[in-house]
């Protein structure tokens, strides 16, 4: 026997022949599957598992791992990619693959393997996280083994192979493009939506409803906020303070109003450009409920910083698959510490495709004073002062208005 | 005659007290009112002023200047004050105080005056403008002058003031807050909406409707953009290619559909923070457009160094009056350079509150290449090489995690 | 009585005169001073402040405070402010302003005053900690005060008045340029170094010989670091771990080495340029030290996003006066956090006005490996995968060679 | 035949083993060696290519290209890698890259080969080049191919070979370190230096006397910078406007004191950290220079801007390899604009080991004022402004301030 490995399996086509065909190369094969949320049968993935040969099917519950360690981070954090994707996948990614090395280090495999294309940024997430984790795992991507992918050049290809196999198979008709479900998102790419001009079919959303198909009345909702974590949600007189039934709860608000659908063009780790759609309803309620309570309780300057470091690199290292880096370490330090005061109550309506504040407050915050913001009041704040700031602030600009007159491209000319 | 002064003059009941106080300190006044494309009854701000002693009132329409200098440098940029404000006022202050120091010039004035407070942000980016395009003009800022507020503590004295004066007052009710109009959007500020935690009123809105009223139809447009500008406005069977009448399109698109209102908690250039509320549908659109047609024509690195530098700063500089600097010039070449290659369709659908894109295209970049996107092709690719593009990443953070084992925080806990 | 001063008092002509202006003003004044190690005959400023008339006069040492909790901060951060000033001056404000402020508390002082201009960068850091340390301290900044600065517009206005007034004088005649002295550096400015085109006199530097008078024979020592703090110092068989003898001893050899002299043109907070000259011995040392400590032992990746975010900002705000404020400590917080492994030994050679670096090594660090930077060595390296990094690295690269070509710029051109 | 390859060629033992390894593969070999100011005995190399059996050797002299758009648009840039290495190999790369592919392009090779290693940084510069330049480009690596650096394990393996084909060898000894060398520095790395904690010999360094050994004589020059660049240096008596003689100039005035030697440890871009030693006389000097003109001419708020955003990622881009990248041509678009009024002399002294600034003046800029800069003046100054600036900065602070002493960390605690 060439020795063990574990397989992330997720019970279809293709990681089903790969479970196969490592078994056919001499490999014995732990199957493991991750639960962070997705839609499945575990049972059947279970028994297809056994069936085509694996020693054992591990499948581990990682919901709230997921929810706590990565989602609520990346709320803290208002992650985006590219200005709009709530990244989805890629905060699932660390989570199994922790699990996964877990589930390999207690199995004694000295192998990993994955279904994940050489394209994607699946494989790449992946396989950094079992790297950090172990440098010394050994990862077996059979799409990237020219024995294996000139073999099976196509779907037609597993499918006879199956057929070949006895692999079991529920529909021999490919989807017309490929999903990827977790309770933060649902992604869709890849086959009809490679054409980023043509829009995605009607029926393809699964996590929310179209906006003209949702309720005329709108939802409101209020979303309380400790150090910039999600820990009341209140929906008329229901309040969910565990953090999975409040992401639950708000995936099912999202969902009815039709909150979370984006379709974009975005730039993959290896460069290349690609088109992804994603419906992520909690995860678009939580962002702005938290932007807004920042806006509230946090200071301009650190939030101006932070925008530009934190947010910025925290998103594109999630995205590259740098969660298990020095950086994603450093850069999340920041992060935690500048939510220490992100306490605050936003209210919002959803409704028909989109979300807004209703209002926001804070118990204990004090950075906003009515007194102080209003125009009429001259409490602690002389006029003058400000003169003196812009004086001051007008130095510089002076000197760059006459240098302009002087290259005579005056400043006074539209 | 202590010398002649050029005052921005919006015919409401602070300026009109303003013109009046520096006509009896011993002043000549002109007084020059911007047309942004507010609304507003010109004859009758015309007529005011003369009754009440201005020597001339002029008046310039800088909507163009406004929309094609400004507006849609703003939407090449992707500007966004602290993540929703859109900068609608903050654009116009730099065509206004601009054309007000052509006209001091042209009238030989040796002041320029406004009716801004000492709190709020406008006062400080007329003056940085004054400051920078004239270093000699000098300003008169009566509501920092200490014998004005202090004679001037209320909308009462101004009152009993017009009363006295023989000021033409409309209304002697006060509105609730107070509004500021132009072309890119409306502003909702101060007094009742100085508690953050109440919603604002719903009759306030004056640019859209209720997303609740909008009809229940979308409607779809598309948007061309060629440098980063957009140039061409689709609408059913429609075009618009005039900068301002596809802007005005926009505006009324987005209005009847109900988008483009935000309501935030802001940090002014001061450091105080202040609730604002504004509606600017086109502004909304454009930019949502604009982000879409760059991520599929513009390079992923550039765009990544394009958002933490030109986007972030740019917003910024707007925001605090920062417009006629050498830093904005600096960061504005950069833009503009960036643009050189975004050209691109968008179509987007605009409904009940929000605006989503539906496809985009272009006719002459090919950054985008579905081909190459394909999860599938292996044209071009060889799925070895992400093998090495991962191992060489790894080279790292193997490292890392093996710092962190030997620290006892093994990367494989959750 | 108006109320109790506490004057930041030095002994020199100027605080002398404000201290006795204060008096005479009806004010009760305790007198404050210092030692952050500058050069001074302490009786004799203990006896002046109290002959003028001053309550009390209040020394403290704060030498080891500067050094530890600012200096040290500073190494750690290799923190240089446009590219060459070590920020002496400015690392000293933070810690003198929060003595004077607890002296002020402990004397129950309504008041503080000191004795800069409004022109410098001094005035604004005294008085920016000073209200975040107590927002209802009230300052009192004569050299800002018409009624005081109209009265002495010069040096001879000032002689008068202490002669007026019985202040004792040692010299009537000023010195040809402004000196601030502490532990850090020796500072020199305004006066004949106000023309940049001039070199500084011969005999102006205090802190350091002339480079061409320092000895022939090099100096060569080791500086152990532990999280980035400076921890051992050897020096042929000596050693120094007490931080504030260790710094004494760094200015000693730094001094006879002629190490640290800058000479430079600076951009002041307030958005003038002015030229200072700056001689920090040991400040010059540690900062390369440092440096080289951390190209062994950080990785290269956290320290990029660290010489972005950290060292430039902290640097900048430090020089601003914002010690006291949020975002330094926000950024303080990520300096510290990327210290945690900065453990590394560092040998230099002093000589004739510059510090090299001799070599480094760590005993607990491992990051770097001779093993694995041999060109020689394939151990755990497969150069096949650098062919996979580049071609991964090589698609957008490829993309754009086409654009430039299409565009008719091929890269190839010269 | 299987094909025609474009070779860079330097003459040495491993080129000239790949050299006759790739006749022996059957290929055809034009030889290339670019001229970047490196000691060369060019008549030998060019008969050793012919000898071995190249068709064509092809010799390019690039060093004016090199300096002019290369070595000064780093000290425009203020370029550093790591705050220290100046990037004398890495700023050479792009040119002869370059170079060779239009060689590759004129001799009509579909094949371009290269005698870097898989571990080092300047393969993959070479290479990102060359795919940049042209994507249909085929790159033999042959460090990297299986087959040939497994039967080369080692110098004695070439030796063998040289003996065995013929190849003149010239010594038999390796040099206990690697060397490469033109006209902005000499590198040395590998073999004897990979213990970082070993200073390298004395007799290494090639493009500097040792300090010590510099004369006792100061010397003194001055540059004249025109938009940022070099274009007059002048030594006594002597004048130098030709860009080439100007650098030569300055590497003999440097070499003779013994200026800009550093010796480092680096991160490499695929992650490994190595040790390098480089000295670049000229280099040092003019960023040195221009550093300072910059102070005197730049705004500080561009500067600012310049330093994080240019600064850094230009020179992390060069180090890269990433010349011919969209992110270059961005970043570098903002160098240039940013230097148009970078006109200025600086005067400079070289003596053993460092340079010192004089002084510096411009002719045409005016940011300067010794006027303004003066303490003692008010002209054009109100001292009362800066209370103004410090109060209104003061807001935000004060309300920091009041949150820590909530939070029972009054900032008066040392």
């Amino acid at each position: 026997m060439k020795g063990k490995v574990c397989l992330a399996y997720s019970g279809g086509l293709d990681t089903s022949c790969i479970l196969r065909w490592l078994l056919d190369e001499g490999y014995e094969v732990v199957c493991f599957l991750a639960n962070v949320g997705q839609e499945e049968d575990w049972d059947a993935v279970q028994a297809k598992a056994k069936k085509i040969g694996a020693t054992k099917m591990i499948i581990l519950d990682l919901r709230r791992e997921f929810i706590e360690q990565l989602c609520f981070r990346a709320v803290q954090c208002n992650a985006q990619y590219e200005g709009r994707y709530l990244l989805g996948t890629s905060l699932a990614r660390p989570v199994i693959a922790r699990a996964q090395m877990r589930v390999a280090q207690d199995e004694g495999c000295d192998f990993v393997s994955h279904g994940c294309t050489g394209k994607g940024n699946d494989g790449i997430r992946f396989e950094l996280a079992f790297l950090a984790i172990d440098p010394k795992i050994q990862v077996i991507a059979p799409w990237r083994i020219p024995e294996f992918y000139n073999r099976f050049q196509g779907r037609n290809d597993l499918l006879d192979y199956a057929d070949a196999t006895g692999i079991p198979v529920t529909s021999t008709k490919a989807k017309p493009y490929s999903m990827d479900d977790n309770i933060a998102h649902c992604s869709y790419e890849a086959g009809a939506l490679e054409d980023p001009s043509i829009p995605p079919p009607d029926d393809m959303w699964t996590r929310t409803v179209d906006p003209q198909a949702a309720p005329d009345e709108p939802v409101d909702i209020a979303l309380l906020f400790e150090k910039g974590l999600p820990v009341k949600l209140r929906v008329g007189d229901k309040e969910y303070t565990d953090s999975l039934e409040l992401f639950v709860a708000l995936n099912e608000i999202g969902k009815r109003a039709g909150i979370g659908r984006i379709d974009i063009v975005e730039n993959r780790f290896i460069g290349l450009k690609s088109r992804g759609c994603y419906d992520s309803p909690a995860m678009t309620i939580l962002r702005l409920a938290h932007l807004d309570a920042e806006s509230l309780v946090m200071d301009g300057k650190v939030r101006s910083l932070r925008d530009q470091f934190v947010t910025h690199h925290w998103s594109e290292l999630l995205y590259n698959g740098l969660y298990f880096s020095p950086e994603r370490e450093f850069v999340e330090n920041s992060l935690v510490f500048c939510q220490r005061r992100v306490n605050a109550e936003v209210r919002l309506r959803c409704y028909k495709g989109s979300v807004s504040v209703l209002g926001r407050s804070s118990e204990t915050e004090k950075l906003y004073s009515s007194e102080e913001a209003s125009m009429d009041s001259l409490v602690d704040f002389s006029p003058v002062d400000t003169t003196g700031f812009i004086n001051i602030n007008a130095i510089r600009l002076k000197k760059y208005g006459m240098q302009k007159a002087e290259e005579g491209q005056s400043l006074s000319k539209a």
